[in-house]
């Protein structure tokens, strides 16, 4: 087989620069970047993407849960997906999610231009609602896009507005009671493949010195979103410890506990990160001179494996009964959700590895931490792939810095991995 | 001496009733009670005394703090002081403060119908802002009214309106500047003595099955009541462990040590309570797939030994400065404020004594956990006294219980030791 690397086009960008910008003008929010899950700043999201395919001369197609597509027609009547996501987290940063439907936008951009006809259709797809802080349900976009959202989900709240997820879809004019019948826009046939592109969340990559990853998979997950500690209020100079229900010092205990749980998991091998995100007592009730009766919780555990996860959420079944007894509280654990592992496509892997070595790009393999709609794709039996950027500061915050240097290399090992794949 | 308590008329209880009840109904807010310092509910309760002492036909004044004085003549020409404050915490319950004026009410009403005529004048003082939830600072009332309030806390600011104390108290029509210079509504030479009652705001009294106590002394403190612990925001499955600087596990172990060293020091005999009423990640940036980066609590620690809170000053101190070397965090404590202990008179404490022995009242001495205006009192050397009320439940929660009962078999002892005191 002939390479014919040398002449796939450039991407533009130059068009990826003015997104980026753009995107950063407009949903800006004090010192991070706001774009809630079907609110203000994805909606711009989407329209600027929108208004920059039509001028490209893409196709525009919306499916029911709004996921945005803009496709180049390619020669074989398959579809790849270069998708990822548009919302963020509060005060988050301009790069996650964002970065890969730019990766996109700035192939099919170049390509259109250029007259060059992939494959299968390359269509960027743009994603709603990964980022589960808003609607507290993983993969929304994702799930909806392939039939396999859970009607329950469709009555998740949005945090922030207390509407339901459904009501969200209607009001910008998709179709929430299609996706209560559960009916997918993709014939899994109809899909070659799925790749997204996204910046690293955590140092590894900096810490190695290396612009880029391949994803072999991503850790699954369980978590207490909305977990509470109940013990008494009282006043904090007149009621002696013996007589104390003490939801902080309960709290402090159990989050100790469950750090040195983790270390010494993590000392036997186990692949682990377990996150208290937040913990709080009730703004409205809380005092400097008063016990606190209640703290709020929420538990967020990772790993590749399955079997580590239910060793964790054992012990942390274990630890809130033995916290609740010492202290005389009562803890609300509240809905458990999570997520499967989900392992990437070995052949696309390998495909985007020879593209890197081809161009001379220093590179590696490794997990993926935190969740992405890739496996969404993976775990419906789509061949998925997810290529990281190396990005300072960590991301879901307002301070995530990658490099666009570090992109571009990304970019270009992406487009020469998919332009002509069988 | 003859005793003349046979002569002395019944506390006017019907009255204090009706009070409570008007106090409840006009100052609820939802589950509990919330009256402002120098806000809505604070200042309903000052109209609500102002009115009834005018239909009592007593004296009415104010003084340039906002204190409401309301004046039953007496032989002398000096006044004992029945006194407490009309403000809640938010959320709080009703007799927290108010019962304390409420049982004043209810002794001058009874002797002015009665044309009953006490020793002294006795002087119904409603004081303001003695809960420094709104305001950050102790005894506002107090010490304005005895000019010892410094310019400095004229310029604090209430923390929901976010305005000072001094356009809180002009915007009432009372005199900052005068506070500002220090001047005193009182000579200390003009005041006999006293005395609070107030409820009960630990279990003591329930454990004990006694309705009453004499107060012997009020704990002093140290407070830390904006502290932060600074750590990095990060992804919550992309960080390792060995990567981050994750505030809430640095909060958890320092509360948890705390809360350990707290109860070696009661098992070596110490008098102490340490609390950490609030502790709390920043709901503008928290999220569950986040590691916090920020955490913020406040300290309260107090004690009847001076020795003992300058023992916890050090530990907090050497704790801190472990705790951000083991997690790369950084504490910012803020500032630093506190009380003295104090000791009630003990001709007062021994008269009260005998008037519920006279009475036939089981009662016990006990030294006050809470902090209280008495202190500021007994600290500028005017006698003063507390007795404290059986409550159910604490205090600074809306389910405080007092029951009346209990109410009027103090109230009868304080009307008893202040009626002939000479």
């Amino acid at each position: 087989m002939v390479d014919s690397a040398n002449s796939i086009p450039e991407p533009d960008f130059a068009l990826a620069g003015r997104l980026f910008a753009t995107l950063d003008e407009h949903t800006r929010d004090g010192a991070g970047i706001t774009r809630a899950s079907y609110g203000t700043g994805e909606q711009f999201a989407h329209e600027l993407m929108t208004n920059t395919a039509r001028q490209l001369g893409l196709d525009v197609s919306h499916d029911a849960t709004g996921n945005l597509y803009l496709t180049l027609k390619g020669r074989s009547g398959r579809t790849f997906l270069v998708a990822s996501h548009l919302d963020s987290v509060p005060q988050g940063g301009n790069f996650d999610g964002a970065a890969g439907v730019i990766a996109g936008m700035a192939i099919v951009s170049a390509w259109k231009r250029a007259q060059f006809t992939p494959t299968n259709n390359i269509t960027v797809m743009a994603i709603r609602a990964e980022e589960s802080t808003w609607f507290p349900y993983s993969y929304i976009g994702s799930k909806g896009a392939l039939g396999l959202l859970p009607g329950s989900a469709l009555d998740v709240k949005r945090v922030d507005t207390g509407r339901t997820l459904a009501s969200h879809i209607d009001d910008l004019g998709f179709d929430s009671a299609s996706l209560r019948k559960g009916v997918s826009h993709w014939k899994g046939s109809d899909l070659r493949g799925y790749a997204e592109l996204h910046i690293e969340q955590g140092p590894v990559l900096i810490g190695n010195n290396l612009p880029l990853a391949l994803v072999t998979g991503i850790r699954g997950s369980f978590r207490y979103r909305d977990a509470k500690i109940i013990g008494e209020y009282g006043h904090s100079g007149a009621v002696p410890r013996a007589y104390r229900h003490d939801a902080v010092v309960a709290a402090a205990d159990f989050v100790t506990q469950l750090d040195s749980k983790w270390q010494r998991l993590e000392e036997e091998g186990h692949d682990l990160t377990v996150t208290i995100g937040k913990l709080f007592t009730d703004p409205a009730q809380h005092a400097f001179s008063k016990i606190a009766g209640e703290i709020g919780i929420c538990i967020d555990v990772r790993s590749h494996s399955k079997p580590t996860l239910a060793v964790v959420k054992t012990y942390i079944d274990a630890l809130a009964a033995e916290i609740a007894r010492k202290y005389g509280v009562r803890f609300e654990l509240g809905v458990l959700t999570g997520s499967e592992p989900a392992a990437m496509d070995p052949d696309l892997v390998a495909r985007f590895e020879r593209a890197a070595n081809a161009l001379g790009i220093a590179h590696s393999r490794m997990a993926s931490g935190a969740g992405h709609d890739a496996a969404t794709f993976a775990s419906a039996g789509i061949p998925a792939s997810m290529i990281f950027v190396r990005n300072q500061n960590g991301s879901h915050n307002p301070d995530e810095a990658m490099q666009m240097e570090d992109f571009e290399l990304a970019v270009r090992v992406l487009a020469r991995g998919i332009a002509n794949l069988d």
